[in-house]
């Protein structure tokens, strides 16, 4: 395995043998399991891999529509629905929620739409659940709103995802604001969904406000590895949903901090030695334990 | 109203003021309210309008990806999870599970491979629960393939959604059967991911079968309206997920009865006054309670 990975020990009580078919559900324990934390790199490889079966279409195909064995829209709503989860459970009283949906730049190369597009299908669901959710998503550009797979294969899929959870939102009735409200205090909870290397004004105000914040998978301004090293991102989020697996910025995160995204076939989460903890019975998240 | 729809009252207590941001999470609840059970037209009606901002787009954006607001693979995600979800917690140590997924003829006019496609969204989601699932899934033709639409609009999309859905399951290590088990005693359980009009000599052995049966939306062989009025259908499913809202058939099933699908925009529930029960927090299930 890579050096540059650290792997953190945790609380054995968190990690049930839910990867173990043989003690499934008779409450066992594997003892000593490391949760992994993941480089930018590997977290990226693992989407590509989630997609992955690509490698079996033509370009025509993709072309058409779905860009591997995932479709973008299909890991987005179960990341989206895992958020609006552990956000009703850390926050069963917040409900007047600002949504801000960033540009989505999930990873370099990954996913224009990404982490924004969790932000949306997230709303819808927080709706869904009896909050009063209002989206801000400023960066709303044709280039934003198709699904890209410019890693291994190098194709552009034509795909307006990110656009009809825009919609999807809108026939909720969920209203839509242009700008950063003046008054960030009028809400009593912010979704982070920025993911933010592109977008440090809002981060910047998102610094300094004292409204809880529920950051999605990398709080904004982040580093992916380093964190918030350059002093310009999210100080201190109340929430952080890591999606997949948690992030190597995120090794040393003390809040309320979840894993959504149960989507991981187990072929991957043992050629990257995830050691996903289990998720309870049937959930779409898990809480983390603080680190050790 | 129409005049063919049926309301039936259930006990009170099962109709929270979930659509009321009022009383939202104080334990009020609504007097007197009845559940919808749909006829056959009006699920289709639903469905086409779940889908329905498509109207917007033009046909050359049609043709590439989405159909409408709603994604197919995005609905069939949110479905296929509910199932599993149910499945979960009505069968939590039948593990050793055969679905049965059909050509998935949902509605007549509407999304080929929609139940079949539920089912192996839920054999997906079963296998991340803990379970051992196997598919049988027999009639895989290009056809069944595409994700159509061919109501108001008049298009078909040339969405390999359902093929997709297949790759998944078998990344996930999911073993495809060609053919029904001659003992279908070797199995705990089957899921009825059929819908079965055109599938009788699958419903036939289901309905002769002691395995417990759970049906997805539908069980297999049934009418939409007059249930196993034909006595082809499976007999006596022991779970029924209904999706979106029960329909007609089912106003009398008095076996465990669950209803998903939780993505009905609220402008929807009331346009066709579905009185939709409560779902806890953030389930993708609600059971619901026997007829009265």
């Amino acid at each position: 395995m890579s050096t540059r990975r650290l792997k953190v020990p945790f609380s054995s009580a968190f990690f049930s043998a839910a990867s173990s078919k043989e003690t499934y559900g008779r409450g066992a324990f594997v003892l000593h399991v490391r949760l992994q934390y993941l480089t930018q790199e590997e977290a990226q490889n693992i989407d590509v891999e989630l997609m992955g079966p690509v490698c079996g279409f033509s370009v025509d195909q993709l072309q058409h529509v779905v860009v591997g064995g995932w479709a973008g829209g299909q890991l987005m709503e179960l990341a989206g629905l895992s958020c609006a989860t552990a956000i009703a459970k850390v926050f069963p009283t917040h409900h007047n929620v600002l949504v801000i949906a960033g540009p989505g730049n999930k990873y370099p190369l990954f996913l224009p739409g990404g982490t924004g597009g969790d932000g949306l299908v997230c709303a819808r669901h927080l709706l869904l659940f009896g909050y009063q959710p209002t989206i801000h998503y400023p960066k709303r550009t044709d280039k934003d709103l198709r699904l890209r797979f410019t890693s291994t294969v190098s194709c552009v899929s034509d795909v307006p995802v990110v656009q009809n959870l825009v919609k999807q939102c809108e026939y909720m009735g969920i209203p839509f604001i242009d700008q950063l409200p003046d008054r960030l205090e009028d809400y009593n909870l912010i979704v982070d969904a920025i993911f933010g290397f592109s977008f440090k004004p809002e981060s910047g105000r998102l610094r300094e406000t004292e409204v809880p914040i529920a950051s999605i998978d990398i709080p904004s301004g982040w580093d992916v590895e380093k964190g918030d090293s350059a002093g310009v991102g999210v100080k201190e989020p109340q929430l952080l949903v890591s999606l997949t697996a948690p992030k190597l910025a995120t090794r040393s995160f003390r809040k309320e901090h979840w894993l959504g995204g149960r989507f991981v076939p187990p072929s991957l989460e043992k050629k990257y030695e995830l050691n996903l903890p289990a998720y309870p019975v049937t959930d779409v998240v898990v809480r983390l334990p603080p680190p050790s």
